[in-house]
């Protein structure tokens, strides 16, 4: 193919309801966020387009702002851009913002990220039909938010959380797990909804989930502080490390070095 | 069959996302509200069981306050059996109360209710994928609030609403249209959102989609104040009366006498 030096590399913001999609990640089946996404950028530019995101989310989980990155050839305003692609996108996706980054094609939504937000939403008795979809449900189950959150404070910081990570299929070894978390606490919303919010400068696969599963089980008085403290120590994921699932888990925000915290 | 006089009748409230269903009333395919509560019934009592709705929904309509009765031969507490009914149904239905009525077999979930509050839910921008299964979107279209509360207030009280109702699919003309309407007006919950609560002693067929169809006509300026008491005046359904789409529509709620308001 030929040089098309006209392009310019966009960074768009997009939220979306995972349940009824494949992640966000091209599978052959083309059910993801990725694949219809492609495939409306596709249409509208009469070109074959693809989108690099921030990260992959899985099956299941949710975004209100996943970040990614596309070279366009879109000389209109960008708010054109976003009525256009919405038109075509199914309701449970959703553009919400579209700017082209200068200088062109330095921007990139995966290595140019500092920071990622995730909130994974629990609710201790039996959710709505409304809210079903999004939250993990504990049905009534006796909850300590106080030993959940004393156990939350000592994740807090730079270690190696490979302990908290899942091997992809048929996947390696990670080759190097050390990230930093700012934050990772919970807020009670009402008093059957929790929040637990992760911020950190990076994420292991499934590592928010692993950290939520087993903060759970601290609230649900099946760990203790000290069981968290040993998994962390201990180098290597356990039998004690659950997942949560993937409907209570939303990726809030990417953040970029240019734009404040 | 033989009589069973050890059933009592049960008064249920029920809260459902019908986005997925045929409806309330029971369907050939069995997938509606009343199929799937029927056959969760039906395995728990170990028996066949009807249950009989306040009235039905159309496909596609939430329920935050259904109410049907059912008569049962049920012995353990009340909580038991919500419990019992909601571990087998999908996440999209959850009972949310039942109790036994006295004196038994007078209560009837139809011919008992007093008066039914419907809300109809608008959102003026682009929902997010969250909010997307629920409202009606204008897409960012003006809206006179204003006028459409207006408009609202010439409906409010005893009339025949038969021109605000549709005719069932080889339905009879309605014999008797006269209802009252206590209460139609809009609120706005954020810049983004409108809510249209309608509260009356019945409705016909359609009619609060229909109500809330003309009434967000007179908001994008399509009709006005005048139009609607033409409308109404008119005794007959006309081409100027819209039915807004159902997944904007909740039964919120159904009175009955003993229950204050």
């Amino acid at each position: 193919m030929e040089q098309q030096p006209q392009t310019q590399r966009w960074k768009c913001t997009v939220a979306y309801d995972g349940t009824d999609f494949e992640g966000w990640q091209s599978q052959p089946s083309g059910n993801t966020i990725q694949d219809l996404l492609e495939a409306r950028f596709s249409t509208l530019l009469k070109t074959s387009i693809t989108v690099q995101g921030s990260g992959r989310t899985d099956a299941g989980v949710h975004a209100r702002g996943q970040v990614f990155h596309t070279d366009l050839d879109w000389d209109h305003p960008p708010d054109a851009l976003i009525r256009a692609l919405n038109t075509g996108l199914p309701h449970s996706i959703r553009i919400l913002s579209a700017q082209k980054t200068e200088p062109s094609h330095e921007f990139h939504a995966r290595f140019s990220a500092t920071r990622k937000r995730y909130t994974y939403h629990i609710s201790l008795g039996d959710p709505s039909p409304f809210e079903a979809r999004y939250v993990h449900a504990l049905h009534g189950s006796h909850f300590s938010l106080k030993d959940a959150q004393e156990a939350a404070k000592h994740l807090i910081g730079t270690h190696d959380f490979t302990p908290f990570a899942a091997r992809r299929e048929g996947g390696v070894p990670i080759p190097d797990g050390v990230r930093t978390l700012y934050r990772l606490d919970f807020e009670q919303n009402t008093p059957q909804q929790l929040t637990l919010t992760a911020e950190g400068n990076g994420f292991l696969y499934k590592m928010v989930r692993s950290l939520a599963g087993s903060l759970i089980q601290v609230g649900l008085g099946r760990l203790n502080a000290g069981d968290i403290l040993s998994i962390l120590n201990g180098k290597e994921r356990t039998h004690a490390v659950p997942t949560a699932p993937a409907q209570g888990l939303f990726l809030d925000c990417v953040y970029y070095s240019t734009e404040s915290k």
